[in-house]
Protein backbone atom coordinates (compact mmCIF):
# COMPACT_ATOMS: atom_id res chain seq x y z
CA UNK A 1 0.00 0.00 0.00
CA UNK A 2 1.40 3.33 -1.00
CA UNK A 3 0.16 6.82 -0.03
CA UNK A 4 0.47 9.77 -2.06
CA UNK A 5 -0.46 11.97 0.74
CA UNK A 6 1.37 12.77 3.79
CA UNK A 7 -1.19 11.23 6.66
CA UNK A 8 -1.05 8.30 7.55
CA UNK A 9 -3.77 5.55 6.38
CA UNK A 10 -5.95 4.13 9.18
CA UNK A 11 -6.93 0.42 9.15
CA UNK A 12 -9.46 1.26 6.83
CA UNK A 13 -7.26 2.43 4.13
CA UNK A 14 -5.00 -0.91 5.12
CA UNK A 15 -8.18 -2.91 4.19
CA UNK A 16 -8.43 -0.40 1.06
CA UNK A 17 -11.82 0.60 2.14
CA UNK A 18 -11.13 4.49 2.16
CA UNK A 19 -8.96 6.89 1.22
CA UNK A 20 -9.39 8.02 -2.73
CA UNK A 21 -5.69 8.54 -2.91
CA UNK A 22 -4.57 5.25 -1.35
CA UNK A 23 -2.82 3.63 -3.91
CA UNK A 24 -2.38 -0.39 -4.23
CA UNK A 25 0.06 -2.09 -6.79
CA UNK A 26 -0.34 -5.39 -8.21
CA UNK A 27 2.73 -7.50 -9.06
CA UNK A 28 2.18 -9.93 -11.40
CA UNK A 29 4.83 -11.40 -14.29
CA UNK A 30 2.35 -13.17 -16.51
CA UNK A 31 0.30 -11.76 -19.35
CA UNK A 32 -2.58 -14.14 -18.89
CA UNK A 33 -2.61 -12.63 -14.75
CA UNK A 34 -2.88 -9.00 -16.39
CA UNK A 35 -5.94 -9.86 -18.35
CA UNK A 36 -7.33 -11.03 -15.06
CA UNK A 37 -6.13 -7.84 -12.70
CA UNK A 38 -7.74 -5.60 -15.84
CA UNK A 39 -10.95 -6.27 -14.53
CA UNK A 40 -10.10 -4.89 -11.28
CA UNK A 41 -8.57 -2.20 -12.02
CA UNK A 42 -11.70 -0.91 -14.26
CA UNK A 43 -13.44 -1.24 -10.65
CA UNK A 44 -10.49 0.43 -8.37
CA UNK A 45 -8.99 3.32 -10.02
CA UNK A 46 -6.45 2.92 -7.28
CA UNK A 47 -4.82 -0.44 -8.38
CA UNK A 48 -1.87 -0.32 -10.46
CA UNK A 49 -0.51 -3.56 -11.90
CA UNK A 50 3.15 -3.77 -11.83
CA UNK A 51 5.16 -6.66 -13.74
CA UNK A 52 8.02 -8.39 -11.78
CA UNK A 53 9.49 -12.03 -11.94
CA UNK A 54 10.63 -12.26 -8.42
CA UNK A 55 13.68 -15.12 -9.34
CA UNK A 56 15.15 -11.79 -12.24
CA UNK A 57 17.04 -9.21 -10.21
CA UNK A 58 16.87 -6.57 -13.12
CA UNK A 59 12.82 -6.68 -13.37
CA UNK A 60 12.62 -6.54 -9.72
CA UNK A 61 14.76 -3.03 -10.04
CA UNK A 62 12.71 -2.07 -12.75
CA UNK A 63 9.16 -2.92 -10.81
CA UNK A 64 10.63 -0.64 -7.52
CA UNK A 65 11.42 2.16 -9.80
CA UNK A 66 7.50 1.82 -11.58
CA UNK A 67 6.13 2.36 -8.19
CA UNK A 68 8.49 5.24 -7.11
CA UNK A 69 7.55 7.15 -10.09
CA UNK A 70 3.84 6.25 -9.46
CA UNK A 71 4.15 7.25 -5.85
CA UNK A 72 5.84 10.74 -6.80
CA UNK A 73 8.18 11.03 -3.31
CA UNK A 74 5.55 9.55 -1.13
CA UNK A 75 6.72 5.90 1.11
CA UNK A 76 5.13 2.62 0.42
CA UNK A 77 3.70 1.46 3.76
CA UNK A 78 3.07 -2.79 3.29
CA UNK A 79 5.10 -4.76 1.13
CA UNK A 80 3.48 -8.20 0.88
CA UNK A 81 5.72 -10.69 -0.53
CA UNK A 82 3.35 -13.48 -1.43
CA UNK A 83 4.96 -15.33 -4.76
CA UNK A 84 6.14 -18.91 -4.06
CA UNK A 85 6.19 -22.03 -5.69
CA UNK A 86 6.51 -25.73 -4.15
CA UNK A 87 5.94 -29.20 -5.67
CA UNK A 88 6.02 -32.25 -3.76
CA UNK A 89 9.86 -33.50 -4.06
CA UNK A 90 10.60 -36.58 -1.74
CA UNK A 91 13.88 -37.24 0.46
CA UNK A 92 14.52 -39.56 -2.71
CA UNK A 93 13.41 -37.35 -5.53
CA UNK A 94 14.14 -34.08 -4.89
CA UNK A 95 16.61 -32.68 -7.26
CA UNK A 96 19.27 -29.68 -7.35
CA UNK A 97 17.38 -27.53 -9.57
CA UNK A 98 14.36 -27.97 -8.16
CA UNK A 99 15.82 -27.01 -4.73
CA UNK A 100 17.41 -24.17 -6.64
CA UNK A 101 14.63 -22.56 -8.31
CA UNK A 102 12.37 -22.77 -5.29
CA UNK A 103 14.73 -21.40 -2.98
CA UNK A 104 15.31 -18.48 -5.86
CA UNK A 105 11.89 -17.77 -5.64
CA UNK A 106 10.33 -18.24 -2.30
CA UNK A 107 13.65 -16.75 -0.39
CA UNK A 108 16.44 -14.67 -3.11
CA UNK A 109 12.72 -12.98 -4.23
CA UNK A 110 11.71 -11.76 -1.21
CA UNK A 111 14.94 -10.58 -0.14
CA UNK A 112 15.66 -8.73 -2.86
CA UNK A 113 12.39 -7.53 -3.79
CA UNK A 114 12.78 -6.19 0.13
CA UNK A 115 16.34 -4.42 -1.09
CA UNK A 116 14.44 -2.59 -4.04
CA UNK A 117 11.83 -1.58 -2.09
CA UNK A 118 13.23 -0.49 1.46
CA UNK A 119 14.10 3.16 0.34
CA UNK A 120 10.22 3.67 -0.18
CA UNK A 121 9.56 1.89 2.70
CA UNK A 122 11.94 4.26 5.31
CA UNK A 123 10.08 6.97 3.57
CA UNK A 124 6.94 5.83 4.73
CA UNK A 125 8.17 5.19 8.51
CA UNK A 126 10.25 8.42 8.40
CA UNK A 127 6.71 10.48 7.32
CA UNK A 128 4.68 8.83 9.71
CA UNK A 129 3.96 10.34 13.16
CA UNK A 130 3.00 6.89 15.02
CA UNK A 131 5.10 5.30 17.65
CA UNK A 132 6.44 1.86 17.50
CA UNK A 133 6.08 -0.47 14.37
CA UNK A 134 2.67 -1.09 12.50
CA UNK A 135 1.61 -2.18 9.26
CA UNK A 136 0.06 1.36 8.42
CA UNK A 137 3.50 2.76 8.93
CA UNK A 138 5.93 0.60 7.25
CA UNK A 139 5.81 -3.23 6.65
CA UNK A 140 6.82 -6.31 4.84
CA UNK A 141 4.89 -9.17 5.37
CA UNK A 142 6.23 -12.49 4.02
CA UNK A 143 3.71 -14.71 2.61
CA UNK A 144 5.61 -18.34 4.71
CA UNK A 145 3.74 -21.25 5.39
CA UNK A 146 3.32 -24.03 8.10
CA UNK A 147 4.51 -25.93 6.01
CA UNK A 148 7.93 -24.49 6.93
CA UNK A 149 7.93 -25.07 11.01
CA UNK A 150 10.79 -27.21 11.70
CA UNK A 151 8.85 -27.68 14.64
CA UNK A 152 5.46 -28.71 13.40
CA UNK A 153 6.00 -30.45 9.87
CA UNK A 154 2.81 -29.66 9.37
CA UNK A 155 0.70 -32.23 7.04
CA UNK A 156 4.14 -34.51 5.87
CA UNK A 157 1.29 -37.45 5.61
CA UNK A 158 0.03 -35.81 2.43
CA UNK A 159 3.37 -34.61 0.84
CA UNK A 160 7.08 -34.22 1.82
CA UNK A 161 7.69 -31.10 -0.67
CA UNK A 162 11.37 -30.65 0.72
CA UNK A 163 12.51 -28.00 -0.92
CA UNK A 164 9.39 -25.98 -0.26
CA UNK A 165 9.72 -26.54 3.16
CA UNK A 166 13.36 -26.16 3.52
CA UNK A 167 12.58 -22.50 1.58
CA UNK A 168 9.84 -21.73 4.17
CA UNK A 169 11.79 -22.75 7.46
CA UNK A 170 14.86 -20.28 5.08
CA UNK A 171 12.35 -17.01 4.85
CA UNK A 172 10.88 -17.65 8.23
CA UNK A 173 14.81 -16.90 9.06
CA UNK A 174 14.94 -13.95 6.48
CA UNK A 175 11.80 -12.29 8.26
CA UNK A 176 13.20 -12.67 11.68
CA UNK A 177 16.77 -11.58 10.14
CA UNK A 178 14.97 -8.37 8.88
CA UNK A 179 12.97 -7.80 11.40
CA UNK A 180 16.35 -7.33 13.08
CA UNK A 181 17.91 -5.38 10.53
CA UNK A 182 14.75 -2.98 9.79
CA UNK A 183 13.22 -2.48 13.53
CA UNK A 184 15.26 0.46 13.87
CA UNK A 185 13.81 2.06 10.45
CA UNK A 186 10.60 2.01 11.39
CA UNK A 187 9.62 -1.33 9.98
CA UNK A 188 7.76 -4.51 11.08
CA UNK A 189 8.72 -7.65 9.57
CA UNK A 190 6.25 -10.60 9.87
CA UNK A 191 5.69 -14.27 8.26
CA UNK A 192 2.57 -14.97 7.94
CA UNK A 193 1.13 -18.49 7.28
CA UNK A 194 -2.43 -17.65 5.28
CA UNK A 195 -3.55 -21.03 5.91
CA UNK A 196 -3.97 -23.83 3.87
CA UNK A 197 -6.13 -22.58 1.15
CA UNK A 198 -8.14 -23.22 -2.18
CA UNK A 199 -5.74 -22.12 -4.37
CA UNK A 200 -3.50 -23.67 -7.54
CA UNK A 201 -0.94 -24.46 -4.76
CA UNK A 202 -3.53 -25.54 -2.05
CA UNK A 203 -5.71 -27.25 -4.55
CA UNK A 204 -9.40 -27.51 -4.05
CA UNK A 205 -9.39 -30.30 -1.35
CA UNK A 206 -7.82 -27.18 0.95
CA UNK A 207 -10.43 -26.73 3.67
CA UNK A 208 -9.59 -22.63 3.68
CA UNK A 209 -11.63 -20.56 0.80
CA UNK A 210 -9.33 -17.42 -0.50
CA UNK A 211 -11.72 -15.59 0.92
CA UNK A 212 -11.54 -16.70 4.32
CA UNK A 213 -7.51 -16.77 4.51
CA UNK A 214 -7.65 -13.04 3.12
CA UNK A 215 -10.39 -11.60 5.71
CA UNK A 216 -8.04 -13.16 8.28
CA UNK A 217 -5.12 -11.69 6.81
CA UNK A 218 -6.19 -8.31 6.87
CA UNK A 219 -7.94 -8.82 10.34
CA UNK A 220 -4.92 -9.31 11.72
CA UNK A 221 -2.21 -6.91 9.98
CA UNK A 222 -3.99 -3.92 11.88
CA UNK A 223 -3.46 -5.56 15.31
CA UNK A 224 0.40 -6.23 14.67
CA UNK A 225 2.66 -3.92 16.79
CA UNK A 226 6.47 -3.26 18.11
CA UNK A 227 5.90 -6.69 19.94
CA UNK A 228 4.94 -9.00 16.68
CA UNK A 229 8.24 -7.53 14.65
CA UNK A 230 9.71 -10.85 13.63
CA UNK A 231 6.67 -12.96 14.91
CA UNK A 232 5.30 -16.57 12.47
CA UNK A 233 1.38 -15.95 12.69
CA UNK A 234 -1.57 -17.50 10.91
CA UNK A 235 -3.88 -15.98 9.42
CA UNK A 236 -6.22 -16.46 12.79
CA UNK A 237 -3.43 -14.25 14.52
CA UNK A 238 -1.73 -17.56 15.97
CA UNK A 239 2.18 -17.25 16.52
CA UNK A 240 3.46 -20.63 15.51
CA UNK A 241 6.38 -22.30 16.56
CA UNK A 242 9.54 -22.35 13.97
CA UNK B 1 32.15 -44.74 9.90
CA UNK B 2 32.06 -47.87 7.91
CA UNK B 3 32.29 -51.23 8.86
CA UNK B 4 33.42 -54.18 7.21
CA UNK B 5 32.47 -57.19 10.14
CA UNK B 6 29.43 -58.17 10.63
CA UNK B 7 29.63 -56.79 14.29
CA UNK B 8 27.67 -53.24 15.94
CA UNK B 9 30.52 -50.86 16.46
CA UNK B 10 30.96 -50.29 19.99
CA UNK B 11 31.13 -46.54 21.50
CA UNK B 12 35.18 -47.07 21.38
CA UNK B 13 34.61 -47.84 17.52
CA UNK B 14 32.76 -44.14 16.87
CA UNK B 15 35.39 -42.83 18.21
CA UNK B 16 37.85 -44.77 16.15
CA UNK B 17 39.51 -46.41 19.48
CA UNK B 18 39.35 -49.83 18.53
CA UNK B 19 38.57 -52.80 15.92
CA UNK B 20 41.14 -53.02 13.17
CA UNK B 21 38.89 -52.91 10.35
CA UNK B 22 36.73 -50.11 11.23
CA UNK B 23 36.75 -47.83 8.20
CA UNK B 24 37.11 -44.03 8.63
CA UNK B 25 36.23 -42.37 5.24
CA UNK B 26 37.42 -38.33 4.93
CA UNK B 27 35.78 -36.28 2.51
CA UNK B 28 37.86 -33.71 0.94
CA UNK B 29 37.78 -31.85 -2.51
CA UNK B 30 41.03 -30.10 -2.59
CA UNK B 31 44.56 -31.09 -3.66
CA UNK B 32 45.85 -29.39 -1.07
CA UNK B 33 43.29 -31.14 1.79
CA UNK B 34 44.66 -34.15 0.25
CA UNK B 35 48.47 -34.00 1.27
CA UNK B 36 47.01 -32.98 5.21
CA UNK B 37 45.37 -35.44 4.90
CA UNK B 38 47.98 -38.30 3.67
CA UNK B 39 50.20 -37.67 7.19
CA UNK B 40 47.16 -38.79 8.79
CA UNK B 41 46.68 -41.89 6.72
CA UNK B 42 50.18 -42.84 6.95
CA UNK B 43 49.26 -43.24 10.59
CA UNK B 44 45.86 -44.37 10.80
CA UNK B 45 45.87 -47.00 8.02
CA UNK B 46 41.58 -47.51 8.59
CA UNK B 47 41.66 -44.00 7.29
CA UNK B 48 40.63 -43.47 3.29
CA UNK B 49 40.30 -40.53 1.65
CA UNK B 50 37.67 -39.92 -0.79
CA UNK B 51 37.52 -36.62 -3.29
CA UNK B 52 33.75 -34.91 -3.52
CA UNK B 53 32.87 -31.62 -4.28
CA UNK B 54 29.67 -31.02 -2.50
CA UNK B 55 27.93 -28.98 -5.51
CA UNK B 56 28.32 -31.63 -7.77
CA UNK B 57 26.24 -34.56 -8.15
CA UNK B 58 27.93 -36.00 -10.67
CA UNK B 59 31.48 -35.97 -7.81
CA UNK B 60 29.18 -37.09 -5.10
CA UNK B 61 27.78 -40.37 -6.69
CA UNK B 62 31.03 -40.79 -7.50
CA UNK B 63 32.04 -40.73 -3.97
CA UNK B 64 29.62 -42.83 -2.91
CA UNK B 65 30.25 -45.21 -5.80
CA UNK B 66 34.13 -45.94 -4.37
CA UNK B 67 33.20 -45.93 -0.18
CA UNK B 68 30.55 -48.80 -1.36
CA UNK B 69 33.16 -50.61 -3.43
CA UNK B 70 35.64 -50.49 -0.63
CA UNK B 71 33.42 -51.36 1.55
CA UNK B 72 33.01 -55.01 0.22
CA UNK B 73 29.37 -55.23 0.99
CA UNK B 74 28.95 -53.83 4.53
CA UNK B 75 27.46 -51.05 5.16
CA UNK B 76 27.99 -47.11 6.69
CA UNK B 77 26.90 -46.61 10.29
CA UNK B 78 27.41 -43.08 10.04
CA UNK B 79 27.44 -39.93 7.60
CA UNK B 80 28.68 -36.88 8.68
CA UNK B 81 27.26 -33.51 6.58
CA UNK B 82 30.39 -31.16 7.82
CA UNK B 83 31.22 -29.02 4.66
CA UNK B 84 29.94 -25.60 4.61
CA UNK B 85 30.35 -22.28 3.57
CA UNK B 86 29.27 -19.04 4.72
CA UNK B 87 30.16 -14.93 4.86
CA UNK B 88 29.51 -12.22 5.89
CA UNK B 89 26.54 -10.86 3.72
CA UNK B 90 24.16 -8.38 5.08
CA UNK B 91 20.33 -7.09 4.37
CA UNK B 92 21.57 -4.91 2.16
CA UNK B 93 24.84 -6.18 0.50
CA UNK B 94 23.68 -9.84 -0.43
CA UNK B 95 23.47 -11.19 -3.90
CA UNK B 96 21.30 -13.31 -5.82
CA UNK B 97 24.79 -15.41 -6.68
CA UNK B 98 25.40 -15.72 -3.13
CA UNK B 99 22.25 -17.12 -1.82
CA UNK B 100 22.74 -19.73 -4.66
CA UNK B 101 25.75 -20.88 -3.52
CA UNK B 102 25.31 -20.98 -0.17
CA UNK B 103 22.26 -22.73 -0.26
CA UNK B 104 23.59 -25.31 -2.61
CA UNK B 105 26.84 -26.35 -0.81
CA UNK B 106 25.46 -26.07 2.94
CA UNK B 107 21.61 -27.30 1.77
CA UNK B 108 21.42 -29.25 -0.90
CA UNK B 109 25.00 -30.99 -0.82
CA UNK B 110 23.83 -32.44 2.56
CA UNK B 111 20.43 -33.21 0.62
CA UNK B 112 22.26 -34.95 -2.36
CA UNK B 113 25.08 -36.74 -0.69
CA UNK B 114 22.47 -38.23 2.26
CA UNK B 115 20.34 -39.76 -1.01
CA UNK B 116 23.98 -41.25 -2.52
CA UNK B 117 24.90 -42.63 0.55
CA UNK B 118 21.51 -44.41 2.07
CA UNK B 119 21.46 -47.15 0.50
CA UNK B 120 24.94 -48.06 2.73
CA UNK B 121 23.23 -46.36 5.55
CA UNK B 122 20.22 -48.61 5.18
CA UNK B 123 22.83 -51.37 4.76
CA UNK B 124 24.08 -51.14 7.98
CA UNK B 125 20.79 -50.54 9.91
CA UNK B 126 19.74 -53.72 8.09
CA UNK B 127 22.77 -55.59 9.30
CA UNK B 128 22.31 -54.48 13.05
CA UNK B 129 20.88 -56.03 15.94
CA UNK B 130 20.41 -53.09 17.84
CA UNK B 131 16.55 -51.97 19.42
CA UNK B 132 16.21 -48.57 18.44
CA UNK B 133 18.03 -45.59 16.92
CA UNK B 134 21.61 -45.06 17.28
CA UNK B 135 24.92 -43.89 15.65
CA UNK B 136 26.56 -46.81 15.80
CA UNK B 137 23.77 -48.56 13.39
CA UNK B 138 23.29 -45.73 11.32
CA UNK B 139 23.22 -42.68 11.13
CA UNK B 140 23.09 -38.69 9.55
CA UNK B 141 24.80 -36.24 11.63
CA UNK B 142 24.08 -32.47 9.73
CA UNK B 143 26.78 -29.97 10.97
CA UNK B 144 24.49 -27.38 11.38
CA UNK B 145 24.99 -23.74 13.69
CA UNK B 146 23.56 -21.85 16.07
CA UNK B 147 23.74 -19.48 13.57
CA UNK B 148 20.64 -21.30 12.37
CA UNK B 149 18.29 -21.06 14.93
CA UNK B 150 15.36 -18.69 13.94
CA UNK B 151 14.66 -18.20 17.97
CA UNK B 152 18.13 -17.00 19.04
CA UNK B 153 19.81 -15.26 16.30
CA UNK B 154 23.08 -15.95 17.54
CA UNK B 155 25.90 -13.58 17.58
CA UNK B 156 23.70 -10.83 15.22
CA UNK B 157 26.04 -8.28 16.63
CA UNK B 158 29.06 -9.47 14.96
CA UNK B 159 27.79 -10.41 11.52
CA UNK B 160 24.37 -10.59 9.63
CA UNK B 161 25.46 -13.43 7.58
CA UNK B 162 22.06 -13.49 5.74
CA UNK B 163 22.73 -16.18 3.47
CA UNK B 164 24.66 -18.54 5.85
CA UNK B 165 22.12 -17.73 8.62
CA UNK B 166 19.10 -18.89 5.95
CA UNK B 167 20.91 -21.84 4.82
CA UNK B 168 21.44 -23.12 8.31
CA UNK B 169 17.84 -22.65 9.17
CA UNK B 170 16.78 -24.75 5.61
CA UNK B 171 19.35 -27.53 7.15
CA UNK B 172 17.60 -27.47 10.31
CA UNK B 173 13.97 -28.68 7.98
CA UNK B 174 15.78 -30.92 5.86
CA UNK B 175 17.57 -32.55 9.03
CA UNK B 176 13.86 -32.84 10.70
CA UNK B 177 12.33 -34.39 7.42
CA UNK B 178 15.30 -36.89 7.12
CA UNK B 179 14.25 -37.87 10.59
CA UNK B 180 10.68 -38.52 9.87
CA UNK B 181 11.43 -40.18 6.20
CA UNK B 182 14.17 -42.25 7.26
CA UNK B 183 13.59 -43.18 11.23
CA UNK B 184 11.41 -46.18 9.91
CA UNK B 185 14.95 -47.51 8.11
CA UNK B 186 16.55 -47.26 11.50
CA UNK B 187 18.43 -44.33 10.82
CA UNK B 188 18.59 -41.95 13.02
CA UNK B 189 18.92 -38.07 11.93
CA UNK B 190 20.73 -35.09 13.74
CA UNK B 191 21.18 -31.69 13.30
CA UNK B 192 24.78 -30.64 15.59
CA UNK B 193 25.80 -26.91 16.61
CA UNK B 194 29.64 -27.70 17.08
CA UNK B 195 30.21 -24.64 19.23
CA UNK B 196 31.96 -21.39 17.92
CA UNK B 197 35.01 -22.75 16.76
CA UNK B 198 38.27 -21.76 16.01
CA UNK B 199 38.51 -22.78 12.30
CA UNK B 200 38.92 -21.08 9.10
CA UNK B 201 34.82 -19.83 9.32
CA UNK B 202 35.11 -19.43 13.37
CA UNK B 203 38.48 -17.21 13.35
CA UNK B 204 40.65 -17.14 15.75
CA UNK B 205 38.45 -15.08 17.81
CA UNK B 206 36.34 -17.62 18.79
CA UNK B 207 36.16 -19.46 22.22
CA UNK B 208 36.49 -22.63 20.86
CA UNK B 209 39.22 -24.90 19.88
CA UNK B 210 38.48 -27.34 17.61
CA UNK B 211 39.67 -30.24 19.90
CA UNK B 212 37.17 -29.31 22.84
CA UNK B 213 34.27 -29.18 19.85
CA UNK B 214 35.26 -32.44 18.21
CA UNK B 215 35.63 -34.23 22.17
CA UNK B 216 32.46 -32.51 23.02
CA UNK B 217 30.77 -34.06 19.59
CA UNK B 218 32.01 -37.34 20.16
CA UNK B 219 30.80 -37.66 23.48
CA UNK B 220 27.17 -36.41 22.41
CA UNK B 221 26.68 -39.23 19.23
CA UNK B 222 27.63 -42.00 21.30
CA UNK B 223 24.61 -41.04 24.10
CA UNK B 224 21.93 -40.67 20.82
CA UNK B 225 18.86 -42.54 21.15
CA UNK B 226 15.30 -42.89 19.18
CA UNK B 227 14.40 -39.87 21.39
CA UNK B 228 16.82 -37.70 20.01
CA UNK B 229 15.91 -37.96 16.01
CA UNK B 230 15.66 -35.12 14.37
CA UNK B 231 16.88 -32.86 17.19
CA UNK B 232 18.91 -29.86 17.11
CA UNK B 233 21.89 -30.12 19.80
CA UNK B 234 25.09 -28.69 20.57
CA UNK B 235 28.58 -30.16 21.09
CA UNK B 236 27.49 -30.09 24.55
CA UNK B 237 24.56 -32.15 24.02
CA UNK B 238 22.06 -29.06 24.82
CA UNK B 239 19.00 -29.20 22.73
CA UNK B 240 18.62 -25.92 20.49
CA UNK B 241 15.59 -24.12 20.12
CA UNK B 242 14.77 -24.19 16.12
N1 LIG C 1 -2.43 -22.27 -0.75
C1 LIG C 1 -2.02 -22.72 0.41
O1 LIG C 1 -2.61 -23.65 1.01
C2 LIG C 1 -0.82 -22.11 1.10
C3 LIG C 1 -0.46 -22.62 2.36
C4 LIG C 1 0.64 -22.06 3.00
C5 LIG C 1 1.32 -21.02 2.43
N2 LIG C 1 0.96 -20.55 1.19
C6 LIG C 1 1.74 -19.43 0.63
O2 LIG C 1 0.88 -18.39 0.23
C7 LIG C 1 1.44 -17.68 -0.88
C8 LIG C 1 0.45 -17.65 -2.03
O3 LIG C 1 0.26 -18.99 -2.46
P1 LIG C 1 -0.93 -19.47 -3.41
O4 LIG C 1 -1.60 -20.58 -2.70
O5 LIG C 1 -1.72 -18.32 -3.91
O6 LIG C 1 -0.04 -20.12 -4.57
P2 LIG C 1 -0.35 -20.21 -6.13
O7 LIG C 1 -1.80 -20.46 -6.33
O8 LIG C 1 0.59 -21.22 -6.69
O9 LIG C 1 0.04 -18.77 -6.65
C9 LIG C 1 1.39 -18.34 -6.55
C10 LIG C 1 1.53 -17.03 -7.25
O10 LIG C 1 2.91 -16.66 -7.20
C11 LIG C 1 3.30 -16.25 -8.50
N3 LIG C 1 4.71 -16.52 -8.74
C12 LIG C 1 5.38 -17.69 -8.61
N4 LIG C 1 6.66 -17.55 -8.97
C13 LIG C 1 6.81 -16.25 -9.32
C14 LIG C 1 7.91 -15.49 -9.79
N5 LIG C 1 9.12 -16.05 -9.97
N6 LIG C 1 7.71 -14.18 -10.08
C15 LIG C 1 6.49 -13.61 -9.92
N7 LIG C 1 5.42 -14.29 -9.48
C16 LIG C 1 5.58 -15.59 -9.19
C17 LIG C 1 2.45 -17.09 -9.43
O11 LIG C 1 2.43 -16.48 -10.70
P3 LIG C 1 2.00 -17.30 -12.02
O12 LIG C 1 0.51 -17.38 -11.96
O13 LIG C 1 2.54 -16.45 -13.12
O14 LIG C 1 2.67 -18.66 -11.93
C18 LIG C 1 1.12 -17.08 -8.72
O15 LIG C 1 0.40 -15.92 -9.03
C19 LIG C 1 2.73 -18.43 -1.23
O16 LIG C 1 3.81 -17.78 -0.61
C20 LIG C 1 2.53 -19.80 -0.61
O17 LIG C 1 3.74 -20.45 -0.30
C21 LIG C 1 -0.10 -21.07 0.51
N1 LIG D 1 33.63 -22.73 13.10
C1 LIG D 1 32.53 -22.37 13.74
O1 LIG D 1 32.55 -21.54 14.64
C2 LIG D 1 31.22 -22.99 13.35
C3 LIG D 1 30.08 -22.61 14.09
C4 LIG D 1 28.87 -23.18 13.80
C5 LIG D 1 28.79 -24.13 12.81
N2 LIG D 1 29.90 -24.49 12.10
C6 LIG D 1 29.73 -25.52 11.06
O2 LIG D 1 30.69 -26.55 11.23
C7 LIG D 1 31.04 -27.11 9.95
C8 LIG D 1 32.54 -27.06 9.77
O3 LIG D 1 32.91 -25.69 9.72
P1 LIG D 1 34.41 -25.16 9.86
O4 LIG D 1 34.42 -24.15 10.94
O5 LIG D 1 35.36 -26.28 9.91
O6 LIG D 1 34.52 -24.38 8.46
P2 LIG D 1 35.78 -24.12 7.54
O7 LIG D 1 36.97 -23.91 8.39
O8 LIG D 1 35.41 -23.02 6.59
O9 LIG D 1 35.90 -25.50 6.76
C9 LIG D 1 34.86 -25.87 5.89
C10 LIG D 1 35.26 -27.11 5.15
O10 LIG D 1 34.21 -27.43 4.22
C11 LIG D 1 34.80 -27.69 2.97
N3 LIG D 1 33.91 -27.35 1.87
C12 LIG D 1 33.28 -26.16 1.63
N4 LIG D 1 32.58 -26.23 0.51
C13 LIG D 1 32.74 -27.47 0.01
C14 LIG D 1 32.28 -28.13 -1.15
N5 LIG D 1 31.47 -27.52 -2.02
N6 LIG D 1 32.65 -29.42 -1.36
C15 LIG D 1 33.48 -30.04 -0.48
N7 LIG D 1 33.96 -29.46 0.62
C16 LIG D 1 33.60 -28.19 0.87
C17 LIG D 1 36.03 -26.79 2.93
O11 LIG D 1 36.90 -27.28 1.95
P3 LIG D 1 38.08 -26.33 1.35
O12 LIG D 1 39.14 -26.33 2.40
O13 LIG D 1 38.45 -27.08 0.09
O14 LIG D 1 37.47 -24.99 1.10
C18 LIG D 1 36.55 -26.93 4.34
O15 LIG D 1 37.32 -28.09 4.46
C19 LIG D 1 30.29 -26.29 8.91
O16 LIG D 1 29.08 -26.95 8.57
C20 LIG D 1 29.96 -25.00 9.65
O17 LIG D 1 28.81 -24.35 9.13
C21 LIG D 1 31.11 -23.94 12.35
Amino acid sequence: LGEDWSQTPDQGALLGLSGTRLWVFAICRDPEGWRQLKNLVSRHPNLVIIALEATDPASIKAAAARVEEHLKGSGLNLLINNAAIGNNGTLESETPENMSLVYTTNVTGPLLVSQAFLPLLKKAAQGSNQKGLSCSKAAIVNMSSEGGSIQNVFIWHLGQAIAYRCSKAALNMLTKCQSLGYGGDGILSIAVHPGWVQTDMGSFTAPLTVDASVRGILNVLPTLSEKDNGAFMSWEGKVLPW
